[in-house]
């Protein structure tokens, strides 16, 4: 092992609170010794002789005075989730009990975890690589079944497989050719040039299927994104609030109440739909304002679903509000429902011409495709339908085109900078670029494949990773 | 053993949240084999051979579909905290996986446990008695050294041992009685009444010091009671925003923003202070505020510790706020400390003239004791000053008058009851009361010591004390 850690880290593993009980951890090469400075059983037998994989009741002591009675879990090296020994305390889940047992354990001699400290031993020890490692804060982190099972399979090394496989094949090609360049002198092609180009050819592929499996593992992880747009006072944010059950934005009968986009996150039948309620788009020459409207139509371009709001009390602004959304779409890649709110105030007759007004406008506007249904938020009319209406976007997710997603920023840019690479040698294969110059950029890529599983890896990016952790894990 | 349970019980014992782990607990005579049924291990190995007192690695399927990577702990009858067969679950602390992990528990034929229901089975198998579970709520809710030193002896059996002496005395005073009344016929006088007497005389000492330290335990579990009063727009918020060090209530420049009373909670140096923000108290002709200003009074009759806020740019309001005061508080009981707010706008001299004047008016009310202080809760001046002087009651609390403290309000009313009855044994033995009634006022006593460590109680009784226990424990 070439990383051996001499220190030993203690953190408050469960969530921060009152409850029945919590969970304090500890790892390094003193974990056991360090607890067994403050615990004492009735019998009186040291910790030290706990085998691993057992528990022992017994108190904390602060001194001379009982602290708590607790469980301790001891786990030893190399079997355990860093890798090193561990030790996990389970004691009542009193603050007061959690702060002083953090206290005596490090006089006791060990230290405050960083986040993600307990992740990034399990990483440097080998228990798992890097990608791995990310996947377990994924994990803590979903919310729903999809993105659950992208992180657990992440996890369990099902994507570091596919990289490795995809490295032994780059590999296989670098070192022909460097065979290749060690015989040069003899003029011996040692790499037939068409296997070579059939290798990178299905590594290419494998990358390219990655790289475009991410927009829908990134939507998976973070939710469809759904705009709520519409004219002030139209009702967005009583609408968000009824999809999310409960009070995320502030609703009042002053126009333009909601400055700044809110996010609210829904899960439906083990979809994530990430809802943006945008500030309300009216003519205005206030700088706020105008700022929250620019910023309402950036929401509303990277949004996957937008909620058009129109108000039945003002049908003579549905023309405005469509043509002004019609000019902000695109209309292959998003899909849009147009709302008619407040459909409980005039009568069942005027409601359906005015559904078959807007349905002439959206198609005048090129929005054949849009959905229009009838509601009312205050009244909570029509949100089921609504919210089947937004299931339908559960098929293009659970399509099941990817055998694995790439959810994560660091991997998608990873792979890219990867393909970057492959794609210059492919290049140089047809130019005939001198061998050399090909390995060296089949070295970049597996270099950037390498990142990912964090074979190559600095400091700064591990630093960078870890810190995303939460406490204790 | 007379209860047994047939049924096993789960629920999420840490707090419901996002954490590094989380674990689910599970007690019952199927705690392991349900455990059992969604649980394997890389090898094959069933989690029913596990020994007491073990922990498992292994995974946690939902039918063929792998929910989590775990770890099992195994605790077998009666060697666990319920006496019971239990089981451990520490999985990732993802809301997901929870969820999912209790649904898959369920199905595999346990059952949600109620708030408190691993407690509520620990006494009924016989594993502590009715205090001693009490203790392990109040050791989870304590947040200081004070109140965990009661929570920790009552559960460890130092109160309980108390009353287990009472009661042995008092049984040994019925049943010399009872013989007494077995041999009635023959005029045997089994019990010397001086016995007798000198036994009642101590036990009823007991009870009286148990009873007076309620006052002391009560203020500890809870905190001191801090009021803070004053006329609208003193600053009393703003005060008790700074106290807490976080925006607990809104601070506004409207008069009367207050309306309600809000409770903070500091924890000062091992001990708890509770901070009651009164309204503002002025002449107003609006229900709702006149209803709060009369709820201001009760709160400030009931604080231990009453701060009396007076605004230095009101110097014509010094002298009614302090008769105001004066005329509801106890002086013998009640400290006050008076506040000189917003200290930091006038001159230096002014403030000095304005603390003379204010000394004047406290001592033509009587308030003598009274300690004065110039702040500013606005620019944090004085503060520290304040929490020192906060910090001197703190003797009163720490003066280990007690060995016990009784800070239960339902051990209070049974110890009150207690006395009462053996009051009237005392008047009965002066009164020469026939030995059968004696007997019985004796026995009345014992049963309400008997309810309090729960030898005598009711489904009721129980499902009252249980059900304000966090889940999970």
């Amino acid at each position: 092992m070439e990383n051996s850690f001499h220190d030993t880290i203690c953190a408050l593993s469960t969530v921060q609170g009152k409850g029945a009980i919590a969970v304090v951890r500890l790892s390094g090469p003193n974990a056991i010794s360090v607890t067994s400075k403050i615990f004492r059983t009735a019998k009186g037998k040291p910790l030290e002789d706990t085998k691993s994989h057992s528990l022992r009741f017994g108190y904390i002591y602060k001194g001379d005075k009982l602290l708590d009675e607790v469980l301790v879990s001891i786990l030893r090296a190399p079997n355990s989730y860093t890798g090193e020994d561990m030790a996990e305390i389970s004691c009542h889940g009193s603050y007061y009990i959690q702060q002083e047992l953090l206290m005596l354990l490090v006089s006791a001699g060990a230290r405050m975890a960083k986040p993600g400290e307990f992740s990034q031993r399990s990483f440097l020890n080998g228990k798992m690589d890097l990608a791995q490692a990310e996947a377990v804060a994924d994990l803590i982190a979903s919310e729903n079944e999809a993105s659950h099972r992208i992180a657990l399979r992440q996890m369990k090394g099902g994507f570091s497989g596919e990289l490795a496989s995809m490295r032994a094949s780059l590999l296989e090609i670098v070192s022909l050719m460097e065979l290749e360049l060690d015989f040069s002198e003899e003029d011996v092609e040692f790499a037939d040039r068409g296997h070579l180009n059939d290798l990178l050819v299905n590594v290419k592929e494998h990358i390219k299927t990655l790289i475009s499996s991410f927009k829908l593992g990134n939507v998976i992880k973070n939710g469809i994104p759904v705009a709520i747009a519409g004219a002030t006072n139209t009702g967005k944010s009583t609408l968000l609030n009824l999809l999310l059950k409960e009070e995320r934005s502030i609703v009042s009968d002053i126009h333009g109440t909601t400055r700044d986009y809110i996010e609210g996150y829904m899960n439906l039948d083990g979809v994530g739909f990430r809802f943006i309620d945008t500030a309300g788009i009216r003519d205005t020459k206030e700088t706020i304002e105008m700022i929250g409207i620019e910023r309402s139509y950036e929401k509303i371009r990277s949004a996957s679903i937008i909620l058009l709001l129109l108000d039945a009390e003002r049908p003579e602004n549905f023309e405005q509000g469509i043509s002004r959304l019609a000019s902000v779409i695109e209309r292959e890649s998003q899909k849009v429902i147009v709302l008619l709110n407040k459909c409980d105030r005039p009568n069942q007759h005027l409601v359906e011409s005015y559904l078959s007004e807007i349905s002439a406008f959206c198609i005048k506007n090129q929005l054949d495709t849009a959905t229009i249904l009838p509601i009312s938020a205050k009244a909570n009319q029509g949100i089921e339908t609504l919210r089947d209406d937004l299931l339908k976007n559960k098929e293009s997710i659970n399509d099941g085109s990817y055998s694995t997603l790439v959810s994560n920023v660091r991997h998608y840019e990873a792979l890219k900078d990867s393909l970057i690479a492959l794609n210059r040698v492919s290049e140089g294969l047809d130019d005939e670029i001198p061998t050399d110059l090909l390995a060296q950029d089949i070295r970049e890529a597996l270099f950037h494949l390498g990142e990912i599983v964090g074979e190559i890896n600095t400091e700064e990016i591990l630093g960078n990773i870890f810190s995303k952790f939460c406490i204790g894990k």
